[in-house]
Formats: C-alpha cells, sequence, structure tokens
C-alpha cells in the first residue's frame, strides 16, 4: 500500500498500531519485532521525527549505514543481517527503512533475503526514493560498479510519501530525484509532459508537490502492476537508463560520482537522440529530443567525457541487463506518452549519439 | 521439473537442446548461455560426465567452489556474482549447479538475486541433495554458523536425480543423506517407514535406490508444493531439525563439523523424546521414540556434548527460524505418518530432553 500525504505521524502510528494488534499503544518500546534501518542524514531529521511521534525506540533496534550507493554493497549487507540477527529478528519481525533510494534499495533487498524474507515498510525521505526507487518492489545492490546487478522482486507492504521531508534535501537531491520525474514525464505525456517543462516548485510548496507526486506514484505503479519481473513493458521504466547507468557507472570508476538523476537525465537527452534514427515519426521524435535538451541542459551540468572514454562507455552498455545475447536493447519515447521497449540498436549508432555528445557536454 | 533416472545423460541432453531450442545440437560449446558451478569433488566425476555427454564446456564457463559449507557464505557468493558478470551471463543466461546440498543451496540462491533473479537447474550428486537439499524451492547461506539465515524461495526449472552418482560417495555422504530418508520416512509412515528399518541398500543396488529416491522426492514434493513458502505444513519438514541444527551449529563452533544428516538423525532421536511429553497417544510416541533411536544407534556415532554445553545449544535453539517471539516452536511426530507444527514446547522441557542425551551420547 501506498500512502502519500502531509500527516505521515498520524499514518504511520496508525499503521504501526494495527499491524501490532495485539498492542493497544503506539509506543514502540513494547514492539520488540520492528527494526529501524536509517542513513547518516537520514538519522537526525527522519528518525527523530518518527521516534517524536511513535516514542522510544530502543537503540539496539536502529542501525545507521552509510549515505548513497557506499551502502549498496554485500560487506554492508552482511552488517544489516548480523545486526538483525544479534537482536533475535524473526521471520515476524518488520523492517522499516527510512532513507533516500539506496537505503530502501539495500535494506529491501536484506529484508527479503533475511530468513527467506520478512516484512519491510518504506519511508523514503529524498525525491528520487519517493517517485522511483521505494515503488515497484525491485530491491538492489552493486556488484563493483554495475549497478543493481543483485537483487530480489519483493514489495514494500506499506510505503510512506510525504512531501514534507523536501526542504531538508539539498538541492542537488531534488534535482537528482527530479531526472525521473521528467522521464515519467515524457512516459506519461500530456499534463505530466507540460509540469516538467515548468520551473522545479519550491519545497515548502506542499500543494503542488502532492500534486507531483501524486502523479509520479500512479504512472510507476500503474506499469510496475501490469509487469511486476519486466518481462516486457516495465521495461518502459528504463529510458533514459542505458546510457545514464553507463554514464554514472563511468563517473564512479574515474572517482568523479554524480547523481543518480543527473546521469538518467543525461540518459535520456542522448537516448531521445538515438530514437531519431529508428523512430517511426522522426519530426515529433526531433522536436521530443530537442526539448528534453533544453530543460536537462536549464537544469543540470554537463557530464565531462571525452571520446577515448567511449570504449569504456560501451562496456557498460553491452552489460546492461536488459540485453540479450548481442543484442543492444534500448527502450525508447517517439513522442510525448509514445514509448516502446526491446529497440534493437547497433553499437555504431550509440556510439555515434556518444560522439555527437562529448561536444555537447565538455 | 524433477527427473529421476538412470540415463541422465539422454535426459540432460535432450533438456539441454530443447531449453536453447533455436541451436540443434547438444554441444555446450556452441551455448554461450550456460553457466556450471561445481565443487571440487564434483568437477572430477561429475563435471567429466556431463561434459562427455554434451561436449566441450568452455573453460570460463566453469566455476569450482569448495565442497560443503565451505562454500555457503557471502564472500563465495560474491565470487560466484563476479563470475556470471565477467563472462557476460544475462537475465537468459542459465546456471547448472552440479553437487551436493550446500551448493545447490549457494549456486541458488545466487542465481535467484543475479540480475534479480536467472533461472537455474541442479544436479545433486550426494544422497543429501538428491533427497531433500536440491528440491523444494529453498535457497540459502548462513550466517556464521546460523544455517540457512539468508536465503530465498526459488525453484529450479529441472532437476536430474540419479542414482549412478551413489557409488562415488564416501560412507559417511551415504549416512549423512540416510538421515533425511529416516525423516521421510517417519512423516510418510507405512512402507516408507518399515524401509527405513532395513539396511541401507548398496550403493550398485540401482533398482533399489530408484524406489527409495521416488518415495523421497514424491513425500517433499507433495508437502512443497502444498505449502510453498512454510506459512503451515512445509514445517513438518523440519522434524529433527530445531534440535539438529542446533547441534550441527555447536559442533561447527567447536571446530569438530558433523555432516548434516547425523545431527538430523540425533535430532530426530531427541524431538521424538521431546514429543513423549507433550503427545495426545504417549504409547505411540513412545514405540516411534524408541524405534528412531535404535536406528540412529545403529547407524550413526555419538555426538559428545556435556551438561555445561547446553545453553550454548539452548541459544541456537531459540534462534531457530520457525520461533514466534519467545515460543520454542518444534515440528514433531506423534506416531509414523501422523505429525504436527508449531508446537509449543518451554524451555524446561527441551533442556531435559537434552541432559537426558548427555548420558546416552557421551
Amino acid at each position: 500500500m501506498i500512502w502519500c500525504g502531509l500527516d505521515i505521524a498520524t499514518e504511520f502510528s496508525e499503521a504501526l498500531s494495527s499491524r501490532f494488534d495485539n498492542i493497544s499503544d503506539a509506543n514502540i518500546a513494547s514492539k520488540p519485532d520492528v527494526f529501524f534501518l536509517c542513513s547518516q542524514s537520514t538519522q537526525s531529521i527522519c528518525l527523530s521525527f518518527i521516534d517524536d511521534c511513535v516514542g522510544g525506540i530502543p537503540e539496539s533496534h536502529i542501525l545507521t549505514i552509510p549515505d548513497g550507493d557506499d551502502a549498496k554493497n554485500l560487506s554492508v549487507c552482511e552488517t544489516i543481517y548480523t545486526w538483525l540477527k544479534d537482536n533475535n529478528a524473526q521471520r515476524s519481525s518488520l523492517l522499516i527503512n527510512i532513507g533516500g533510494g539506496a537505503l530502501c534499495d539495500v535494506g529491501g533487498f536484506c529484508a527479503s533475503t533475511y530468513l527467506r524474507g520478512i516484512e519491510f515498510w518504506n519511508i523514503p525521505t529524498t525525491l528520487l526514493a519517493m517517485v522511483d526507487a521505494s515503488v515497484g518492489g525491485k530491491t538492489g545492490i552493486n556488484l563493483g560498479h554495475y549497478k543493481n546487478y543483485i537483487g530480489t522482486f519483493s514489495t514494500a507492504t506499506y510505503i510512506f510519501i510525504t512531501p514534507h521531508w523536501l526542504k531538508t534535501l539539498p538541492q542537488n537531491e531534488v534535482l537528482s530525484g527530479w531526472g525521473e520525474v521528467i522521464k515519467h514525464g515524457i512516459l506519461l505525456g500530456g499534463k505530466a509532459w507540460t509540469q516538467v517543462q515548468q520551473p522545479i516548485p519550491n519545497a515548502n510548496d506542499h500543494q503542488a508537490w502532492l500534486g507531483i507526486l501524486d502523479w509520479n506514484i500512479k504512472i510507476k505503479s500503474r506499469i510496475v502492476n501490469a509487469d511486476f519481473e519486466e518481462k516486457g513493458q516495465r521495461k518502459l521504466l528504463n529510458l533514459g537508463h542505458t546510457i545514464g547507468h553507463a554514464l554514472e557507472s563511468y563517473c564512479l570508476d574515474q572517482e568523479k560520482p554524480i547523481p543518480h538523476g543527473f546521469a538518467i537525465a543525461w540518459g535520456l537527452v542522448m537516448e531521445s537522440a538515438l530514437a531519431t534514427k529508428s523512430s517511426p515519426k522522426v519530426e515529433a521524435t526531433e522536436s521530443l529530443h530537442q526539448t528534453i535538451k533544453s530543460i536537462v541542459e536549464g537544469l543540470y551540468d554537463p557530464i565531462h567525457f571525452g571520446e577515448a572514454d567511449i570504449p569504456a562507455l560501451m562496456n557498460y552498455i553491452r552489460a546492461d541487463k536488459k540485453n540479450n545475447h548481442d543484442k543492444l536493447l534500448f527502450s525508447m519515447a517517439f513522442a510525448p506518452g509514445e514509448c516502446d521497449f526491446n529497440i534493437s540498436e547497433s553499437a555504431e549508432a550509440v556510439i555515434q549519439v556518444l560522439i555527437q555528445y562529448v561536444g555537447h557536454t565538455n
């Protein structure tokens, strides 16, 4: 169940009381079966808030892991598993993930594999996690710099989304989430597509954000529910991600990591350029590409790579999880709201687009 | 699908050709998408045999991991994941696990989490793996000495079982598998229960073994199919395992590891003693206990522990995955073929039984 609203304190307390229906109050200390995973960033702000509304979380039931992708590896998983075991977490236990996309990904993965699966809830605290990572039942960690290579399909039974946390985020974090909002706008078309061409609302404009969060959650949920295990149309959600993930992994290799959504934003630009080559409606796709380019150039710093870096980028593109044998498969938008998946492209066509963007982004 | 028979060469080749239906012969070298995981023991005998029947497995598509539980940890998982990634295993790839229970457990776990799940087949090569570990869709690794604490429910799409390998096994390996055969005999009652009171057939008596394998696979499959995720009656398969796992973990702590089935055999003896305390038909349960005890004493070395070791054993029993909060929950047989699960027992009753067996096994 996905809840999106302003009064998270009430919603969360009630959900917890109802989950542990043998206990009448919301006091956490009397619920030995709840475990809280948070990150260095979310511990002070978000966890304190949750603690205030439900009262007295025992310290041993809180684990703080590194922020961002530094947490998405097997070593942090081992820390989480051991913490759960040392504190007698059982099959009936509940893990609550409070944090950004990386935290929800690793927390969900551990919950879905600890004792072959315990229940977990997500409280996403970044825009990226609210509109994307916390919703849809994909959990995962990285294998070296290969993104989400290890994971499960496993759904959080409750997700609590509130714009309340947005004002606590640095601007880069909001921009990173906005990369996925742009993607959803392209997929949905219509009013959503119009909205992503407007300026990003102020973090305190809760009403504007409630509207944006609402359609983002809806488009993602609709696609995920139709194809949970990504056999077909769920691949649409990978729009911009084939090149985007390659850019992200490549920058990590260079020890110049960039936020996920920045990579996706530039991935959307480059993949829409690629789409013009095989589009059944070239003019509409060219216009879409130009609009995406103008949105992204207006919001995001360029990503620096040269022609000499293209072989490394191509290695990552070839390792994309969607590929089948030697075919490079892309999800593509030909116009706002008109998208398709499993579009095969030649390595040459992809290289051409990358070369084109050496100039634009360097 | 579970196949059990003698001509594994033909069955396996045909299955492989049919899986890769775009390729007309069985030659593995032309199937870039098949990966073979084997153990130090199975590499020379079983893998060579498979290689002979399907021809030319590329070396990079074979990974050899340590024998037994030494492979069931996150570090070996990382080795497996990295091998798959380095050799371009994709979502369409197939992992074939050739080995005992531990290998099938860790291979299945990695397959079910690599790229969020690729297909895997099992070729169990020990009796334990044939009658238990390879069947039923539980994958897993250990967390320290805590058995199978990490895992997934994920089913091998094909399992090839043949008594052909039994003659390659040391006697301890056959005895270890026989511990689970005894458990299945208790669960099933009737002819199966009679059979486990007879001597273990010679490894070359393929017809006798085909019969035994057949009813073992059937009882396990029937219970698993009725309750895949172990919400209820699948817990019956944990007969003997609450105390058995504790004995196994405890011996590992003492750096005197014992085979899984030895621990289960003694677990069956002690848990049937426990069952006499809460049985609705005390006489039948007492008789069952005496028969189990006599079978196990006739086949297995005693496990050495003293009264001073009981707190350590109780810690493992309290950490059993079946427990709910502070309740110690057991699966129990009250007579052959008459079993129940979620039977709550006090710590005192369990300790009494353990004390009773200090004398018997020391």
